[in-house]
């Protein structure tokens, strides 16, 4: 069986490894970044430079598939699975794109071939955790995913670093929270309702509204779904701050020295405090919160 | 007596309305903007619209003065007093400007005219505290001023607000602070030793290291002096996160929107959140304390 990963990144590369310790499968990987493909050929795995921006490009290598994996920046994913589809391929995608998947079912319907989107950490394991108890147990009531990467040493003043732009964190804060509750959708504002949650050998974490359910709205029916990024305490206050100030408006400012538009000032001044040191580690956190009914009990399944 | 006061705005309108209540003096008051005047025209004050930027003006206001109250702005303040002088006039100033005024002293020489600066609250009122305590102590030992203004109402985030541009703020917290420990001056960050203080029927305030010290460096002897400003508890780490991710640098930053100096674009971002509403009350709040031997006993003298 043919395999063939879109992506050479953090998840990419690790999902290529782990797929290729599977002798039946054979497995390629595609990116931009030579860099990036060093070590999985090292590791004998097939790789080739690509610039996958193009349609007609990502067409042609994927020719040969049997299955795709999408591992690209979330910029570009809904177009990369959207080429993968027309080119008849059927696609497991991890990328976190700002468009809506929904969008994709007419498209992958007309081709015939299975698309799975938001299948990484969350969105993802939290789906499928979701999913597996609706199916599991008589009724479920409550969903909460709670989730962030952070590094692991905290450094003053933001204690976050990110493996990705600012801009993209930037984004994460700026847009509308879609959360469900007593069964409607509801839209918070994002970095709202803050809240302390204490993870044993870790310590205490904020979490706070982010627009992280996404598929979940429309393919679960739990009455009540909510999503949180999870920081070190305080990071969300002086998000809160630099948005109200309006050092993430994305509307063009004059002042004496130039014409700037704050956020991209913004998101140029914390990306050197912000970037991860070389091989300094991070982590990421999940802690998936479900109640329900089993056996006519109430109950609640926790997953950290 | 012929008094002339230059400048009407919320210092210099005082000083001339305390000082038209003295029958004895004829008083009058120049300002660029009428507004500022309207006050003191129905109080009886002879008035004028002058733009004092220029020298050859300054002289001719000053002409048939006895004396000069120079209240003009920071920026202004030095080349004001300098006309003044050289106009051969003498001069009262409260201006804080950022020059050393030590280079005012062979211009006063030359002139013949007694030139007073840093006249105002703090410098101000402090420096004649001080210099009262050590012409009547038998020594001092330790000078501290703590002083701000401050809004009396608190608004997150900044719980502060400035009745001039954020702009001169900002340059007082990057100035480096120069104090007296020891004996031997001392140059400190500005924003640093940020400590909490009480004040009775006020509540908690901090205070951190600012460059106020100034003349005092000069004209005193006692061997430790220490100047800090005085906000709400929480302001000076919000500015030192400001300053250290870059968001005060004088230095031009490119991004695709565009260039700009960091510093003017946060100018203009914190320029309405620190704003007085019309009418809104602001407070002065100051404390000195000079430590010191008095009749060979150890004494602390406080003012609040």
């Amino acid at each position: 069986m043919n395999l063939i990963v879109l992506g050479a990144g953090r998840v990419g590369g690790a999902i290529a490894l782990d797929l290729a310790a599977n002798e039946d499968l054979d497995v390629a990987v595609v990116d931009l970044d030579p860099v990036a493909l060093e070590l999985l050929e090292a590791a004998d795995i097939e790789t080739q430079v690509v610039d996958l921006s193009d349609a007609h490009t990502v067409a042609r290598v994927v020719e040969n598939a049997d299955l795709v994996v999408g591992a690209v920046p979330g910029f570009m994913g809904f177009d990369t699975v959207k080429a993968v589809l027309e080119a008849g391929k059927p696609i497991v995608d991890i990328s976190f794109f700002p468009e809506d998947s929904a969008d994709l079912e007419q498209i992958a319907a007309e081709a015939g071939v299975p698309c799975l989107v938001d299948c990484g950490v969350a969105p993802g394991v939290s789906n499928m955790i979701l999913g597996r108890l609706e199916e599991q147990l008589d009724s479920t009531t409550y969903f909460e995913c709670l989730v962030g990467g952070i590094p692991v040493e905290r450094t003053w003043p933001w204690e976050y670093k990110a493996p990705f732009s600012p801009g993209d964190v930037i984004e994460e804060y700026m847009r509308p929270a879609r959360m469900r509750r007593d069964g409607e959708e509801v839209v918070v504002e994002a970095l709202s309702e803050v809240e302390q949650v204490h993870f044993p050998g870790l310590g205490t974490l904020e979490a706070f509204n982010t627009d992280g359910l996404r598929s979940l709205l429309r393919n679960c029916t739990t009455p009540n779904m909510t999503e949180k990024t999870l920081r070190y305490p305080g990071h969300a206050e002086l998000m809160n701050i630099l948005r109200s100030a309006g050092f993430f408006s994305s509307s063009n400012v004059q002042v004496a020295s130039g014409s700037v538009k704050p956020r991209d000032l913004t998101e140029q001044l914390l990306f050197s405090d912000w970037q991860f040191e070389e091989g300094e580690p991070d982590m990421t956190v999940m802690r998936i919160t479900v109640d329900g009914i089993e056996n006519g009990e109430e109950v609640r399944h926790t997953f950290d």
